[in-house]
């Protein structure tokens, strides 16, 4: 079978690389080899293995029958989601990497795809090489899924850690994240939490079947954590970490993005560095989590290939999804209920005086007072903080 | 689609459960409703909901043509070997949760399921409620699987946690075990391995393509670790949870089961209490865990009703599946390498003039000596030890 490559940059080259060095066992395993046999890209690679493979126009894909799996890695909405429409509708089966493009027009490119009898893959959209997409679409299907909870970007969890054991300031951390590579120049996708949140909407979609609207998500990232925060956090033997959350409520869900204080028992707290995992609760499975390497070329490009050897097996039959265009109304996020870890500039007395009963964190932080409050809704939060003078700082508990 | 559900106990009752408590959400998921029509028992169950449907000869079944998909909780080869082929015969699908079926004649069930274009599924075999058989089936395609580490039975892990936290013997966390359910009262086939030997060969099986015979894998159990182990560890700064291991040697595969002594570090080291976990290592993923409830009636049950949905969803078409019946001569054991971590009586003079270079470990145990050893292998080891007199106890790092 031939395969076409949109996007020839990370990713991309990955995928070219795993069928290169994998190919007998992909070969195995699909049934028949898989042959890369054009490459989109704008540049030519002169000198590249894939030179004369490389195609700028893809007309040339869509036009060229004897290719029917497509992989998509160029990111980004545009024009991704044109070429992938035309492939699909081509006939051809596409893979994706690209969360913006699924989050944004997952539920469509479905529906097309089941209309031209093909299929659309994403398992390397969310949590990297980590098998999450097809678990939770083939082997969790016996159960309502009540809560997911993913550290989902694998910057974030390295700049946490890294604070968490070396004590460093947020600004530290980003510039050695950015040396390293693990951080961009312009690193707000991922620190703002904008990349988490695109990947819980998926999610969420996932599991209830309607799409939901990422804008829709209340998200916060990770800029304003600081040193003295995890000071705190250590304090309570707690670890923060950016956490993208789901939980069902009654026939909807609530769904954020925000930093979290996770306790020592929970099985994300020890998910460290780059790494990612997705905390998944079942009524019937109960607990259960999947855990690996969330991003970089080769483990993202394993999902691909993953995808590719499947869809090599159902060429013939479009596996039926249930991810409808229909939106999902989330639930009201201020009426979520969590207990509060604050720090104020107010004395105690007046910590008192507004949240009542409330349970002090000494943290050996001068200046300062920080508390635990009693569980209660965002709103309520939100209502008492006003109160108080100069909060320094909120962090909800997971 | 009808359903008949073989051996209405822990398991099947599950399965019964969950079809009739998620009703909704399975038949959205599988295209249309799964209702169970007949269960498979020798009692009658007179006063349950269920007694109306049940059956005491299984050709009652084989001859329901209505019915199309199969349940089978009995446990054992035998019968449930007959059962499933003949169901598989009949132009049935069939799932099961039996790990001692499906390590014995899996291999077997798979090619007669393919020659009458069904399909024969056993997620719920290995790691209960935890989704590992389909992702290695179908997402971790793309890669060379080099290792497979398995924490897979929860009473031994309990068992090892509860000696872990409050320093307490085997034979009364035995005890404790038993009384709280978590082990039977012949306890032998998850203390000695032999349950966690079963599934290592199951798991091996399906990342090689053939057959593995569980009897090739060398297997200890937990039953000789003592509280004083349990000293040394911590002072190791390591847990001691019993792994089943397999790691790729070339063109074949190293198994053992065993108790090891595993890091800080590794991700298994948090697996604790009942839970199980599945590492794995591919060749361009690298590092993934699976993480859940490996056994108990709802998880394990939720297991086969993500089969059931798939079959429903396959109904037409069995799904490729490489595991020949040709047997995998594994590799030789004992040229395995290891650090050993080794007690003995005799003097650590005598322990230098037979390994050489050691690291002794001062855990305040009198009248004895314990050091870990360089790597070597497993014959290296053995040799070595026969010299050394008073040997209390081996056990390997992970």
């Amino acid at each position: 079978m031939k395969v076409a490559v949109m996007g020839y940059g990370t990713i991309g080259s990955g995928v070219v690389e795993i069928l290169n060095v994998n190919k007998d066992v992909v070969a195995k395993r699909a049934g028949e080899p898989l042959e890369v046999k054009k490459v989109l890209d704008l540049r030519d690679f002169s000198g590249d293995p894939v030179e004369k493979l490389i195609v700028h126009d893809y007309m040339d894909i869509v036009n060229d029958d004897e290719i029917s799996l497509v992989v998509e890695a160029m990111g980004g909405v545009e024009p991704a989601y044109t070429f992938v429409k035309a492939m699909l509708e081509a006939g051809k089966h596409v893979t994706t990497s690209n969360k913006a493009l699924v989050a944004d027009k997952g539920a469509e490119l479905i529906r097309i795809a089941r209309e031209h009898g093909v299929n659309f893959m994403f398992e390397a959209s969310v949590g990297g090489g980590i098998p999450i997409i097809r678990p939770l679409l083939s082997c969790l299907t016996g159960d309502v899924i009540e809560e997911i909870t993913g550290i989902v970007n694998g910057t974030t969890n390295y700049m946490m850690t890294k604070m968490t054991t070396d004590g460093s300031e947020y600004e530290d951390v980003l510039k050695e994240a950015q040396a390293l590579g693990y951080a961009e120049k312009d690193p707000t996708a991922d620190v703002e939490g904008y990349d988490a949140c695109r990947k819980i909407a998926i999610l969420t979609s996932l599991v209830c079947g309607q799409q939901v609207d990422y804008n829709d998500i209340p998200t916060e990232g990770i800029s304003h954590i600081t040193a003295t925060d995890i000071k705190y956090a250590n304090k309570m033997g707690r670890a923060i970490k950016l956490l993208a959350r789901s939980e069902k409520v009654g026939e909807t869900y609530s769904a954020r993005v925000a930093p979290y204080l996770l306790p020592k028992d929970h099985p994300l707290y020890n998910v460290n560095d780059v790494f990612n995992a997705i905390f998944v609760h079942g009524n019937m499975l109960g607990d259960g989590m999947f855990y690996g390497s969330g991003a970089g070329k080769l483990p993202t490009a394993s999902a691909v290939v993953g995808d590719l050897v499947a869809m090599a097996k159902h060429v013939d039959k479009n596996i039926f999804l249930e991810w409808k265009e229909e939106k999902l109304e989330l639930a009201n996020p201020s009426q979520q209920n969590f207990k509060f870890f604050v720090r104020t500039k107010a004395s105690a007395q007046e910590v008192e005086k507004v949240f009542h009963k409330v349970e002090f964190v000494d943290a050996g932080v001068s200046g300062e007072v920080g508390f635990v409050t009693c569980e209660m809704t965002q709103k309520a939060y939100d209502d008492k903080s006003k109160e108080l003078s100069d909060v320094v700082q909120m962090i909800r508990f997971a």
